[in-house]
C-alpha cells in the first residue's frame, strides 16, 4: 500500500473539499457505508474539483470529452456511517498526455477514514483516447503545484 | 395498494421466472435488501422476459428503441437478506399504443415476499414516443392472453 | 395511477424541500437517471422530513426504532439528468397505528419530474411492528394539517 | 500499477470463476458499466470462492466473523456493456494473521477486462480484528498453493 501513504496533498496545490452526507442506502448489511460506495465518493469530489478549477463536467460532455477510470485504489481506515459527514479532499496528482491520476483523502469529523487514487484517460465520444482538452491543459500546471513562477503560497 | 393484491398473473399467459441471488452490497443497514434494489430486482425480471418471449433488450436498443420505467410501485411483505435466492415472476398486464405494463411476483423459499408494476413507454433514440416495435406488438395478444383460439391452457 | 395525480401537498402542511444534485454515478445507459435512484431520492427527502420536523433518523435508531417501507410507488414525468439540482419535496400523506404514508413531489428547474409515494410501518429492532414512537405521534396531527384550530385549509 | 501487471493466478492455486451478466442498471451515462460496480463484482467473485472452497459468507456471519475490506484497487482494460457476461476469477493473493488479499481478473468473451486486489481484515461483529478462523485457516496453505506435499498439479 505505499502508494496511498501520502493521504495528504502537497502544500501548495489547489483542492477542493466536498462534503457528502451518507445516505441510508449507501449503508449495508455491516451497519457502514458499503465500501464500493467509497469509490462513488471519489467521483463526487473529482467532478466538484474539475467544476471549482476548470469547469462543469457537463461543459467537458458537450465539448466531446469524457474522462473514464483506468485505475482506483482506496484504502479504508475506518467505517463511515449512515448519517455521517464524509469530507473528500480532491487534487491532481499527476498528469501525461491522455492521462491524469487524482489523489483523495476522506474525513469523518476531523478524523482520516480513508484514502484513494484515480488514474483517468482522456478520451472523445466513442472511447478514443485524445490529449488533454485546451482548458484543462492551460490549468495543469498551477494544479500540480508547478511553474509557480516566484513560490508565494505558504 | 388495490392495484397490487392481485400477486399472480393470469393462468395462461405467458411468463419469465427470474432467480437473483441477493449480492451483499444489496443490503442495507437493517440488515436486508435496500427497498430501492426491488425496482432492479424487477428490471432483471422484464429484461429477461422479452428476451425469452421476444428479442434481447440489446436488439431493441439496436434498433433504436428505449422502454423508459414512467410508472412504477412495489410492495414489500417480507424483507429479502443476504444470499437469498429472489424469484422474481414478470408478466404482461396491458399493452396501449406506446405503453406496456408488467406486473410481478417476488418469493423467496416459496414465500411471497413482495408483488410489482412497471409501466413504460416506448420511445426511440431521442427519447420521444413511438409505436410499439412490431416484433412486440406481434406477441403482445399472446402475451396478455389473448385472441387464443380455442383455449388450451390449464 | 390515479393515486398519483396530486403531487402538491395541502396548503397548510409542514414539508421538507431537499436538494439533491445528481451524480453521474446515478445516471444510466439512456444517458438519463436510472429509475431506481428516484427511490432514493425519496428517501433523502424523507429522512430531511424527520431531521427537520422531528429528529434524526439516527435518533430513531438509537431509540430502537425503525422505519421500513412496505409499499413505494413512483412516477416518471421527465427524465433527470447528470448535474441536475433535483428538488424533492416531502410531506406526510397519512398515519395509523403503526404505520405513515409520504407524499413527494420532485421538480428540476421548476418543471414537474415525477412524484411519489411511500408507505413505512414502524418497526423496533427485530423487524416486529410498534406503535409509532411518542415524538412522531405528538406532531403527526400537526404534520397532516389537522388540529389547527379554527379550519381554514380551503 | 506494477502489483496490478500479474492478472493471473499462479497455475497450482485454487479459484473460482463466476460470470456475472451486466444489469441495464450497472451501466452508466457513458453506456458502459460504471467504474464502482467493478468493485461488486469482485465482491460477487470473492464470496463465491470463500462458498465454494470454505463456507457460505452466511456461516461466517452466523460464526461472529465479517471480512471487510481494507483496501481495494481495480485496473480497467476494456469497458463492460450492457447485457455482457463477464467471468471474474478470484484466487486468494496472500494472508497474513488477521488479514487476507484476493486477487481477481475480469473477462469478456475471452477478452481482459480488468484486474483487481481486495485486503481484508477479518473481524468480529464489533469490529475487532481477530483470527482467521479455523475453517479458513485450515485451508489457506493450500489456497496459496503452499505445503502441497509432492507437486501434482499441472
Amino acid at each position: 500500500m505505499q502508494r496511498l501513504r501520502l493521504a495528504l496533498p502537497p502544500v501548495s496545490v489547489p483542492r477542493t473539499r466536498y462534503v457528502h452526507t451518507v445516505a441510508f442506502y449507501e449503508t449495508d448489511g455491516m451497519g457502514i457505508v458499503h465500501h464500493s460506495n467509497h469509490v462513488r465518493f471519489l467521483e463526487l469530489a473529482r467532478v466538484a474539483f474539475l467544476s471549482e478549477h476548470d469547469q462543469p463536467y457537463t461543459a467537458y460532455m458537450e465539448q466531446g470529452f469524457h474522462v473514464p477510470v483506468i485505475r482506483v485504489e482506496v484504502a479504508y481506515y475506518r467505517p463511515c456511517r449512515f448519517a455521517d459527514a464524509v469530507e473528500i479532499t480532491c487534487w491532481l496528482r499527476g498528469a501525461r498526455n491522455a492521462s491524469l491520476a487524482f489523489g483523495y483523502r476522506l474525513e469523518v469529523q476531523g478524523q482520516l477514514a480513508g484514502c484513494g487514487i484515480s488514474e483517468h484517460a482522456i478520451v472523445d465520444r466513442e472511447g478514443r483516447p485524445v490529449r488533454i482538452p485546451p482548458s484543462m491543459a492551460g490549468r495543469i500546471d498551477r494544479w500540480l503545484g508547478r511553474n509557480e513562477g516566484p513560490p508565494t503560497d505558504p
